[in-house]
């Protein structure tokens, strides 16, 4: 159960926005340049969010990435399920109907309970992330951080923000 | 979080070895057939679980597969671990650290709520995973099989099963 670099990034990337002043969007580059991540790959993981309507992009000088919803309706798993897409990590191939001894139809109206277990193990992890909203995120960045850090952040912020005029 | 074909055929081979009498093992190539999958590409799902010491392979005539360990002792999360590995699902690399605002050590002595969030859900995939044991498995074949496939099954194992003499 791999989970892409993309998935970190674009985590992070949210958690940044969230805390963007209302009305400001951040552009691409700037976006990449705090998180250290490189601009196209970035971009990419940008696109998937902004498809899963996570965040929006405006194009031209006062353009840039903004969160398109409140960041309490954002969790961990609907960034997850942008970037790495939603189809279940096990795939039943219905191995039970195989073979000498094969299942008929009518033996496999249920899921088998490997197939089962895997369903209910993925839904327990989808359930975690998906208690773990953005807000959660940047207070722990806040908590973690000196007040230095802090300072120099909102700087940043201030200093690369863009605002539709 | 993806799980390869592998686990899926890992999963069904030991339910089907943890319905081997006492003593007896199961050649390869026949448990292939019976699962309906390819035999080479089924032997290293079969080597993985030997190295995990969850099976074990005997060579010769009367040679074949079988559990190394109780049935009862074995869970889904060992043949899963056994087949991908164990290695986190989601790897952590320190983005706060990175970019104009990087994180001091000092600010980085716990993990950041995105990776304990992810390592927490991983917690509950691994724990769902693992209170599943091979018996529970074996149990539902038998409650969802006809009695005329449960009898095709035993007369089927009676006639592969090899025996040291």
């Amino acid at each position: 159960m791999k989970t892409g670099k993309g998935v970190e990034w674009a985590a992070h990337s949210c958690a940044l926005l969230a805390l963007l002043p209302t009305g400001a969007a951040l552009p691409g580059e700037a976006l990449a340049d705090f998180l250290g991540v490189p601009t196209p790959y970035l971009a990419k993981q940008l696109q998937a969010l902004s498809r899963a309507g996570i965040v929006s992009a405006k194009r031209g000088a006062t353009g840039g990435y903004r969160l398109s919803r409140l960041a309490q309706t954002i969790s961990l798993w609907d960034i997850t399920a942008a970037i790495e897409g939603t189809a279940p990590g096990f795939r039943c191939t219905e191995v039970r109907r195989r073979g000498p001894c094969g299942a008929s139809s009518a033996e496999c109206s249920e899921p088998c309970t490997i197939a089962a277990a895997f369903n209910h193990a993925e839904a327990t992890y989808r359930e975690a992330l998906s208690a773990v909203k953005l807000p959660e995120v940047v207070a722990s960045v806040t908590k973690d951080s000196t007040v230095s850090r802090q300072a120099s952040i909102r700087a940043w912020i201030q200093e690369h923000a863009a605002y539709a005029s």
